[in-house]
């Protein structure tokens, strides 16, 4: 550390410039995160100094905890689901596989991933000591759910779908899995961490949620389409109750216990992701998803035109081309398969997409 | 969730009206938060949209996350220390132990901590499956270090000494933990969540970093006393390279793969801890951690007058004390033993004890 200190207007100065090294969204067409909703980073500076970690402290901010997971559960077709604000999709789904654990104790425990699932399922089967077994796709990039089934055994503690998968934006078939859960007698967790807050909106959603019998939790991440703060997750579980095996004594807090995977935790980020689904109701998030879904298929239509061809006809607002070169300044990404990817968030607008487009339509001309 | 939109004034009605249910900090005593340093809150603002979990993108971003853990590692004495910024000192003593376990593969492991451990160590060894051997403590609150090498054995993964114990603020004897840690050839983690920023700042400050050969790593958190905002962890390790083991591969993302616990990181909380430590330096640094020791020293001196008895003369800004009653609206905390307990932090100033004194008295006049 420096010795004395700098004066703020030095410090400032070098760290908007270090600011502006960072990329503009703009040109970004590669991430699932978008820049916070103005009222999200309103919401965000109200409750900067706010711990949910100490919730006997700040029982305002706990309330806009428990109305965000009351409105996703309501969404998710299960007003009385239990929940909590996550740091994000990773620690929801670490979490809701330490349940799935907990709930099956068997010596040598495997899961059943597809094999578009996000790695965060590695990270989490290296921590849990799960074996990962990983099912096949189908065609179109979506998990067979025959052969997940057939992975399943007695030592299989939890099974995986996806909704919105992170390379090709498909959407598992959640209710051939559920299926197989109550068959099989499998706790089912459905990572929505991406599409939880697209496929609701949708003209014609299928259903994924636990309106679906067989589905035991949900990951889904307002800091992605619900255009949140950073860091704002939530794990929603279908029983409550079962939290409860998470929990770890807490003397000298406000409460005695806690099932987080974190302590300290910000409110800033929850009232933000509160605050948006509140401003924007199931009207608003209509009117941003369908845009979104529109500039998916302008993006395909418009690619195809000039010779890059999709890969799939993706089921959410991400969208995968055959070509390998991209305008100069543009990020997009590139698949394991190595298709192009490109996730039409909500800064990707029409215009950002049509001059993407035109530049594309240079170098393949 | 609603179907139309709420206005923005009614929502921010709504959100103030929670906000104000929260408590104010100026009565909270148990906590070791405290309200963001001015700079800070204005270094977050600006960093609010970066996310690095998708370091390609924000590379600016990347680049104070780099400073900061240059920053505190030059203040543990290591410049070359690995590390990275966390989401608090859970994420970070789940790192260190699963480093730790990568490095010693037995199949029993189990791990050494102090009867004083902060409840994450609970966490940590119920996710990664370790059993935690519990180290008595000696009558100052400290462990025994003899007791804890006798619970080291040949299955013993890492070893964990305290900087700044939660419940009393004491500092454990790391230079004893060192030479054990060294002789039966264990990873030693140093937990210095809240002391990582006071010891160094103190007029005669006891070994406790990588100084002592034996430490392997420390957690020590920004959000704390470096008066940053949440969430701001940091865990350094004495050799880079052991971050590797934690690897899983990120197609799709700007890099090719990533070591942290969660995915999607906040730059605004990283770009605010390090902020705050430019701003002050170490003369501002100093200042800040001299103010709450000597508060401390005050508010053991004034409780002393009025019969309520020190538990234990503390090594950091941490009270505690043989009385049970507290006036009505402060917020004190209590210890497993039942001593009540107070955390001196900057928003704890010299007029907040008085006042909390003066209450104090007429209770026990």
């Amino acid at each position: 550390m420096r010795e004395h200190g700098c004066p703020e207007e030095d410090l400032f100065s070098f760290l908007s410039s270090k600011r502006r090294e960072d990329l503009g969204y703009h040109k970004i067409l590669s991430s699932m995160c978008t820049p916070p909703h103005p009222i999200a980073a309103r919401a965000h500076a109200l409750f900067l100094e706010t711990n949910l970690g100490d919730p006997g402290l700040f029982p305002g901010t706990v309330a806009l905890e428990e109305l965000l997971v009351e409105r996703l559960g309501t969404l998710m077709h299960h007003p009385e689901a239990g929940g909590y604000a996550t740091s994000g999709g990773t620690e929801s789904n670490i979490q809701a596989l330490r349940i799935a654990k907990k709930l099956k104790p068997v010596s040598s425990p495997n899961i059943v991933v597809p094999a578009s699932g996000h790695f965060s399922f590695q990270k989490a089967c290296d921590i849990l000591g799960l074996e990962m077994r990983v099912a096949p796709l189908d065609a179109n990039f979506r998990v067979d759910a025959e052969a997940a089934g057939d992975l399943v055994d007695k030592n299989t503690v939890a099974l995986v779908g996806i909704v919105g998968t992170t390379e090709y934006g498909m959407i598992d078939p959640i209710a051939a899995l559920s299926d197989i859960a109550l068959d099989r007698d499998v706790f089912l967790h459905i990572d929505a961490a991406f599409g939880g807050l697209v496929v609701p909106f949708l003209d014609h959603p299928v259903p994924f949620d636990f309106e679906l019998p067989g589905v035991a939790s949900i990951s889904v991440d307002p800091h992605k389409m619900g255009m949140g703060t950073i860091p704002a997750g939530c794990l929603l579980v279908r029983d409550p109750s079962c939290f409860a095996s998470l929990n770890v004594e807490t003397p000298y807090l406000t409460v005695k216990r806690e099932c987080t995977l974190t302590g300290t935790r910000p409110g800033a980020s929850v009232a933000a992701a509160v605050a948006v689904l509140e401003y924007l109701g199931m009207d608003g998030m209509r009117a941003v998803v369908a845009g979104c879904m529109e500039n998916t298929r302008r993006l395909i239509e418009g690619m195809e035109t000039i010779g890059c061809q999709r890969a799939v006809s993706p089921d959410v607002n991400v969208a995968t081309f055959s070509c390998d070169r991209a305008p100069p300044g543009w990020r997009v990404s590139r698949t394991r398969a190595g298709h192009m990817r490109i996730v039409c968030m909500p800064h990707v607008t029409r215009d950002v997409i049509e001059a993407f487009l035109k530049e594309m339509g240079e170098i393949y001309a």
